[in-house]
């Protein structure tokens, strides 16, 4: 019946939350066991890549219990042999007799796994609701996208005035958003594979993008455009606090390569793309490398270049309660000229951090 | 104790609001009668201008379960004999034993209520608690800033993309915001006394500006500054769902003025300021008619213009879940260059509505 797996399932969701940033180029995956009379009597999610997965560390936790449970899983469990093991023989192996997914695994190596539970006599729910399915798809929508584009979940971030504002006129911009948005700034890199910003931003606000905070257990990888090889070696980027890599054009000669390598940082050569670089090219070589989730800090002709392009999957904003009048927008030139070619998103989360607010949105799009 | 009269006071609140719109230039007031075991025994509000007062109705509604009530009300009640009578004698000849004031009246001409009240043996609470104060206060934000400072209340409304897009580059705009969002832009303008625009939005979007809906009970005042008396006979605003004003340079000729009136509009002329007109003067115009809460529709020329002569004293920014990458901005240059110069704001309010946001915010201000 239609909700009847709502909460074991969003519990689920919650636990495989907390693997969110560790576990790429792995999905996050959040798993419950519940005894005949609902009773939770194990919990699990995926904490890192080369971990055990979520069923195993739910299954440890209900111990004896497992047996005639039932195991709510975010995603269809791995029925092939890798590092871990196949989870489906571990929950048939514990007597679980009911199998819930809240996402079937789209993964070709990896999918197939009810179809095996189903053959051991397990009971298999692929659609357990609307609901449920939603809130399975959302916790891993970044590995998703990935499994299904070929290419990592793309966030775009901005921080503006109420009037779109990401500077004043000067140029001046700290802060514009308050301690409790900053903060979750570094939370929302910690969650990303990757975060990148263009070479206007890496000059002009010599960015650090690194994530504090006490609950930052992994730094993500920094990426600067710098198509012309013009990065200071001083530049905070540069530092040992996360690794970096520096994107060039591939027309980049010898000495400037060297250049760059010598400031400490790996490098990425790519064609050229009308003024800027190969961002498709770019979002591959990420991928390549195991980013599931990219979050783009900007500034406004990267952001508008990858709008242009179709490359962003989510906007992030944080709007602080201020007004200026005057001064850049968070997004540049992004081949839209008219209401009707507006890029429209639907919004699934507004919180209130502080004075400011932040709006998270989905970009609309068919899927193909 | 602090937060006793909360609910009380915020019960008198509701009733309060639904005045909004219909009793300037009087204040809207809400008031409670609590039985001595704290039951609700009566509830009444100001409903219209020249209308009975708050405190009558609720005695009206209470009848004899007045006697020994306490009477909570959103703002001190009134001693003077205006078209209906003091309230302060009626509450004591109906046996109210306590009365709880929200907020203080500031107004030389009706204050002293409370005094009186004691004189009469009447308990007289009048500082309710922080939150119950501020409840008060908030209700009725536009009644006691004109009150305080003689001149209307502004609230400067925005409506954009998530980047600060009023329209796109080619100036297309409809619809940015969605049905729920432009739903609510009319009930605001039904609970304000005049909605004014700029010339330029004038004459690129030919505005409507009445209040459309079924709860609309009273039309806004519609005003427009025109300062050359360009209006078009035909413009919308000129039809006869609500008044409108037009407000030119006081340098205009006879014949100008006379077209302008032929079309069937009210003129105001006021003098010049820099490249547009007289702001300051234009508020006081429309307090001496009335006016308490004046909203601003825009365009960003006029809301940059209020921002930087410090007349805006609260915004509400519809956000639609959309990017643009070019168009105009919500506000235009507001004499601010710097981050440390931002108009800073406190939001009391964010809500979705469909899959735009609205954001309400008031301007910080240090109260002289």
């Amino acid at each position: 019946m239609e909700g009847t797996w709502d909460e074991a399932v969003r519990r689920a969701c919650r636990l495989a939350e907390r693997g969110l940033g560790t576990t790429s180029p792995n999905p996050v995956v959040g798993a419950v066991l519940l005894a005949p009379d609902g009773q939770v009597v194990g919990e699990g999610w995926h904490e890192q890549h080369g971990g055990p997965h979520a069923e195993v560390m739910a299954l440890r936790d209900a111990g004896e219990r497992a047996r005639d449970a039932t195991a709510v899983v975010t995603l269809e469990p791995c029925r092939h042999t890798g590092r871990t093991g196949p989870c489906t023989q571990a929950l048939i192996d514990a007597g679980v007799t009911r199998v819930v997914v809240g996402v079937a695994d789209p993964n070709p190596t990896a999918g197939g796994g009810a179809a095996d539970l189903r053959a051991a006599g397990v009971e298999v729910i692929t659609e357990p609701g609307a609901a449920a399915t939603a809130a399975a798809e959302h916790v891993n929508r970044a590995w998703l996208t990935a499994v299904r584009t070929g290419r990592p979940h793309v966030t775009l971030k901005t921080a503006s005035t109420l009037d779109g504002r990401v500077a004043a006129a000067d140029g001046s911009s700290r802060w514009i958003t308050g301690p409790d948005a900053r903060a979750d700034v570094h939370a929302l890199r910690a969650r990303s594979d990757a975060v990148l910003v263009g070479g206007g931003t890496l000059r002009a606000d010599d960015p650090h993008l690194a994530a504090r905070g006490p609950a930052v257990r992994r730094q993500p990888l920094r990426v600067v455009l710098d198509t012309g090889g013009r990065i200071a070696p001083d530049a905070r980027v540069l530092d040992d606090s996360a690794p970096t890599l520096v994107v060039v054009a591939d027309d980049l000669d010898a000495a400037a390569r060297e250049r760059v390598r010598s400031a400490g940082a790996e490098l990425l050569a790519l064609p050229r793309d009308g003024s800027g670089l190969d961002l498709v090219g770019l979002l591959h070589a990420l991928h390549e490398r195991g980013s599931r989730a990219v979050l783009v800090e900007g500034g406004p002709t990267l952001a508008g270049a990858m709008v242009a392009r179709g490359l962003v999957d989510e906007v992030v904003t944080y709007l602080a309660s201020a007004l200026l009048g005057a001064g850049p927008s968070a997004l540049g030139p992004a081949g839209i000229t008219t209401i009707s070619e507006a890029l429209r998103l639907t919004p699934f989360d507004v919180t209130t951090l502080g004075d400011d607010v932040r709006i998270s949105a989905r970009v609309r799009r068919e899927r193909s």
